[in-house]
């Protein structure tokens, strides 16, 4: 089990020489899913070697310019570099409109289908699960609708205890696997051994929160709880909190209490408004309030 | 008189770490203009120094991705940094219905006009004029709707002759003005001087012809007569010219051709295919035919 996250731009509302808006590349459990993708992502993405054809799922927060203009782009360079797998994108509702009047214009035939998948629930959903992994969607609370996203590794198979397996020869290789997917074992002699006896737990898989844009919300606690890595917006600083309420956003001391209450295991920051040339004063008002809070590093990437 | 271009970005298809699709900043006159908007243009327009407010006109050659993605994002720019000024875009029918379903699908409130002067003759237009400069369609031939354009000054007024005039005190101050714009001048005697004696002419007024992208088509040649400086699109070299013609695009040679024929006084190519990775060949190709070729630089100031 692994996972990293690659945060391609953390700018908010306008792309400059030195970065991009939002756009992030997580990489978790072989699946590769891009969160956001504002105008320069693909760019973002060829320095930061991504293979662009890994990528089968783009998860879209909400549809302000700096989350989504990279999109048309993208989706065009997949074409023009011979993608055919189709691709997944989920989003609010509309995003299927604008993209397919983008394509439809500029006469983009593609060779591949693009997967809509509109959310326009307030309620956190499942929306993407496998084998190995779920994808729900965090409520947020913007100027315009928007979702965070929690990506969850599932809980992998427990760990055969050899030492206590070995005492009991009834046991064969055959019935290994129904042991590490936590059953207990009937002996002949009606004795039920218990699973904990013969195995170990699995790891805990791990987890990843995005959530921007959105004003303080802390009703979205109990559904990022234990989150091993939270990037959370902090647009402002505490002190305009009442511009942050105003504009939809979150000052940083809030997304610090966001942190703390959900017992994350780290805080990465974001979406700094461009009033802000030292970003190190959002690291002094959360620090006090959740020690373990990071500033993002475009193109650095970051263990979960 | 003074006109300067500044190419931002020349890739064909797809933006890169070192470079952008096509992009242009043409100042003719206190005019400023942008011809064409890859995605990244905003960031390109960052780095040339240019002040977002001056430009009022944008000019777009075809609604292929590469030459318009970038639109949404400089328009959003133009929107946060409180931009009060009617922008004029130019472009093929649809960037209105494009644009329009953008900005009513990101909810982007707009504090000024966008007018749009959607295009659809196949003949060369007079799309703009104010006293002091015109821009002119030149119709293209590629997969979709496509059109170049030539900016070309007006002629100043003549220069005054003081020699000549001081010999008439007849001829007063008041006179001056229609003398600089070519009036003969009747004496009182009923003898008529002819404007050339009483003047000299005027400088030849600039003028810088963009051509992307098209395929091989000579009937541009009397539209864009004596341009001084010529931007001719040339995808490939002239051994591919099968898959110029099939997709769309001028080979180096032939842009050669065009400039030739039209007595350009420069010729910079652009546009070229990512197939090629030294640019040099395309300057063996055109020279021998044009020698003033030249191949573009991002974000160099070259004088018209």
């Amino acid at each position: 089990m692994s996972a990293k996250i690659t945060i391609l731009g953390y700018n908010s509302a306008i792309p400059t020489v030195s970065g991009i808006p939002t756009s992030q590349y997580l990489e978790m459990n072989e699946r590769h899913f891009l969160i956001d993708c504002g105008e320069g992502t693909q760019v973002q993405l060829r320095r930061a070697r991504v293979k662009f054809s890994k990528i089968n799922h783009i998860f879209i927060s909400h549809l302000h310019g700096d989350h989504c203009f990279g999109l048309p782009g993208l989706i065009s360079s997949f074409r023009l570099l011979g993608r055919e797998a189709p691709l997944h994108i989920y989003g609010p509702k509309g995003i299927a409109e604008m993209l397919e009047t983008i394509f439809r214009i500029t006469d983009s035939h593609r060779e591949f289908n693009v997967i809509y998948h509109e959310l326009s629930s307030k309620q956190s959903e499942l929306i993407y699960e496998d084998h190995k992994l779920t994808v729900h969607t965090i409520p947020l609370n913007h100027r315009i609708y928007a979702n965070g996203y929690l990506f969850r590794e599932k809980q992998g198979l427990r760990h055969l205890n050899m030492e206590e397996i070995k005492k009991y020869p009834e046991i064969e290789v055959c019935d290994y696997h129904k042991l590490k997917k936590g059953e207990d074992f009937l002996l002949s002699d009606g004795y039920l051994l218990k699973n904990e006896v013969l195995t170990t737990p699995a790891e805990k898989g791990k987890s990843y929160a995005f959530c921007s844009d959105t004003r303080f919300k802390p009703d979205i606690v109990p559904i990022i709880k234990g989150v091993d890595v939270l990037y959370h917006e902090a647009t402002f600083l505490h002190d305009l909190k009442e511009m942050a309420d105003y504009t939809g956003h979150t000052t940083a001391m809030e997304a610090a209490l966001i942190a703390k209450e959900a017992e994350a295991g780290k805080l990465i920051l974001g979406h700094f408004s461009n009033r802000y040339s030292d970003l190190s004063v959002f690291l002094d008002e959360t620090r006090p309030i959740f020690p373990n809070t990071f500033l993002p590093e475009a193109l650095k990437e970051v263990e979960i």
